[in-house]
């Protein structure tokens, strides 16, 4: 028989390869089983590189984790994580990926992990994705270039990546495409959006699926983010009606973060010092000793930008503490038996870090506002949630600045339900805006209440009412 | 020898014995063990009854705890329930005293009771009191004054018992002592006080040393105290602004309750509606089914005074609702073996029930204001908790109807710690008056935040900060 095909088929079976082909190949890896975790992982994970910077090669890292439901058909949503430069994989253990630690001390051997039942990835495919460079196990091969990140080459190079990710997974190229992610990344989780948009407008090949974004507990870089920790804290009974009454009278149009009125500076160095006392991520939860102690700052220290400088591992907190499980990811991701089953290039990253704080960071977009009326008025999707007691990133501003857009109310503050319970409240929008809050959650939403923030992503994606 | 006193000495041990005998008898009965409790009680319980309306034969029932610290000189606290007319057990097993049920599904056998460690009893001697007659284990032997309850003549009651107890335990006479007790009972305890204040003016004996009151979320009969779930709900997030601002411009010095506005009228109708669907006793705890379905009514649910109509036993609630608890409590009070152990005089009490609201109840007095104005201008100590989670009779009304008694503030809104945590805010007045709210607990604040309420109870009867 021999090479019996024309040239002609020959020609069309490559063309036609990538876009129909069951099973292309790729550059990921797959990872059958995860140290750590007893037996075969119960999902589809990959684990892949893609190069998003030629020139600095500068690669971006990322765990892929197959729909459990139709993942040719569900949605295929990238997710980011805040900081800037936090690891997506803080994403995938602690909030809405399949896995979590199983909380114990640890004693010197690998953190355990085990299956986390209300994953998002029950109704999507997820990509998780380590950036900017010097997040998680993303490099750069030329070390200048992990200081040139900002808000701009975040996106751009977030943009790049989906290019050529969809490129090399052509078979999720028709799935519903949405951007996602929380605190710190929900800034940027529009701009990628407006970036899609635009190459989709200019009919840049491979045209993307674009369906929307989803962002929660998200900054906006609006003063109103923090501002709105005042009437927040009063809301919640942590300052008295005349200490906020004050507030409000000193402190009429100042940037709260950096006053120029004296009495109005007055009064937000003692709420500050007020807010410092209790957990901003949940207002409920004691407020424990961080993973790493905080550099010490005077001043306005709550209404700082506190998002930035979050944790690193050892000193350790309690055991009981929340953060607990960051010093587990530390010790998980920073072993030899891992990093080989992640298929970690070796060389590129030292020391894993829940968040990368060490590294400069120019916030060089100052509002990512513009990108939401640009995105949502042209049709797209947006799904904004907040966990009701997060102090960080307050629901009262972020429920203000979706109000700010003009859009037409369609429905306002509506109770949705989860177990005949109310999970919070929603405003829907015309242009397909949501406004969610997730009732007893902190920063972020799904930290806390795993089985609501499912449920809500669940009936969203599928278009159906909360 | 045989006798050898003279009539003289006879007459003067006589005289003295009441007030100066060690051991004292008494009209109560030790009970060294409970059923359900295994071995011996780690406390000094005492049960009894004491007449307080003798026409009627009217007789309130008792359950006495010792101070586990010294109980020669330790406060004595005489706790009220609230409902009107649930059991002061209510006060002993859900929230101050020191036993609790074990949270296990009822199975025919008798529900099992544990030690609780932050008993309010570490730092008090403690009367638990079933009132008025027709609560828990109080009855009257004349059915008719049964229907002639109400304010006036529980608080008078109440005095009544006091003296009577003292009368009968003398060696508890100097000790310092509070009326307190929470939710319906905020209301009586400053009335008490003030007849417990009219008698020492009085100089009617024994003489009592009364020091002050203690309250938790409680109720004062003010429009306040339902009408500050508006605000309250708004800071809270269960309803938005433009609604918040609706309901504060249509019902302009308005009782909430009966409001004449119709425009007002229409927005509580829509705000009774979103509180129905929330567990108003803890707005982030989800509502249960209640131990007896609720009579339906129409109208301003949630601004009527729903903690009259609270629970009674079967039908049951999942084993996962804080009031499956009351389930095991109705089974175990109703059990022969328990009754025996209690000496339960045979014949009065039928069935006994956490909440008995199927007698009528009259209140008679508008408003507690003027007592707590009175009996804290006249130099007695008054404390008033909250728990900041309670939409029932929310902090914010507490607060403003505390800081309407225009005492100057001596220290406003300064957190309060336990374990270094934030455990809530206090606020002293002048007049010794302390506001104090807990952080994340509801209605009423112990029974969420034991540890927390221990610390504070403990330092406010010492004389010491909070």
């Amino acid at each position: 028989m021999g090479s019996s095909y024309s040239p002609l088929v020959l020609l069309f079976v490559l063309l036609l390869f990538p876009f129909s082909a069951p099973s292309p190949a790729r550059s990921g890896t797959v990872v059958p089983r995860l140290p750590g975790f007893r037996g075969p992982l119960p999902f589809h994970l990959e684990t892949g590189y893609v190069e998003v910077d030629e020139v600095n090669q500068e690669e971006f890292f990322y765990y892929f984790i197959e729909s459990e439901g139709t993942p040719s058909e569900d949605p295929l949503l990238l997710w980011l994580t805040g900081g800037p430069r936090c690891s997506a994989f803080c994403g995938l253990v602690f909030e809405v990926g399949p896995l979590k630690f199983v909380s114990a001390k640890y004693n010197g051997s690998l953190p355990s992990l085990v299956y986390r039942p209300y994953s998002w990835t029950k109704v999507s495919n997820m990509i998780f994705l380590d950036s900017p460079a010097g997040s998680g196990f993303s490099f750069s091969r030329h070390v200048e270039s992990y200081y040139d990140a900002g808000d701009i080459s975040w996106s751009h190079h977030v943009y790049t990546f989906l290019i050529k990710w969809l490129v090399d997974h052509p078979n999720f190229l028709s799935n519903p495409l949405y951007i996602a992610g929380d605190s710190y990344a929900g800034k940027i989780v529009p701009i990628v959006a407006q970036q899609v948009l635009n190459g989709i407008e200019a009919e840049k090949r491979p045209l993307l699926n674009l369906q929307g974004y989803v962002i929660g507990n998200p900054v906006t870089g609006e003063k109103i983010d923090l501002n709105a920790r005042v009437p927040f804290a009063h809301g919640m009974g942590a300052i008295s009606d005349d200490f906020f009454k004050l507030i409000q009278r000193s402190c009429v149009g100042q940037d709260y973060q950096s006053p120029t009125d004296s009495q109005c500076e007055m009064c937000l160095d003692t709420f500050d010092e007020i807010l410092s006392e209790i957990n901003k991520y949940n207002i409920l939860e004691p407020k424990c000793a961080p993973a790493s102690p905080k550099p010490k700052t005077k001043g306005r220290r709550a209404l700082k930008e506190e998002y930035l400088r979050l944790l690193k591992p050892p000193p350790t907190p309690a055991l009981n503490c929340r953060n607990y499980a960051h010093i587990l990811a530390y010790y998980w991701a920073n072993t030899d038996i891992v990093r080989k089953a992640l298929h970690i290039k070796k060389g590129t990253v030292g020391e894993w870090k829940r968040c990368n704080y060490d590294l400069p960071y120019t916030m060089d977009i100052k509002s990512s506002i513009k990108y939401h009326l640009s995105v949502t008025s042209s049709g797209y999707r947006a799904l904004v949630y907040s966990g009701d007691h997060d102090m960080l990133i307050p629901f009262v501003g972020t429920n203000q600045w979706t109000r700010s857009l003009n859009f037409s109310i369609i429905d306002n503050w509506r109770s949705w339900h989860v177990d005949g319970q109310v999970a919070g409240y929603a405003t829907t929008y015309s242009n397909n805006l949501t406004f969610v809050t997730v009732k007893g959650a902190g920063h972020t939403a799904a930290e806390y209440k795993n089985k609501e923030c499912l449920a809500m992503i669940r009936r969203w994606l599928s278009h159906k009412p909360l």
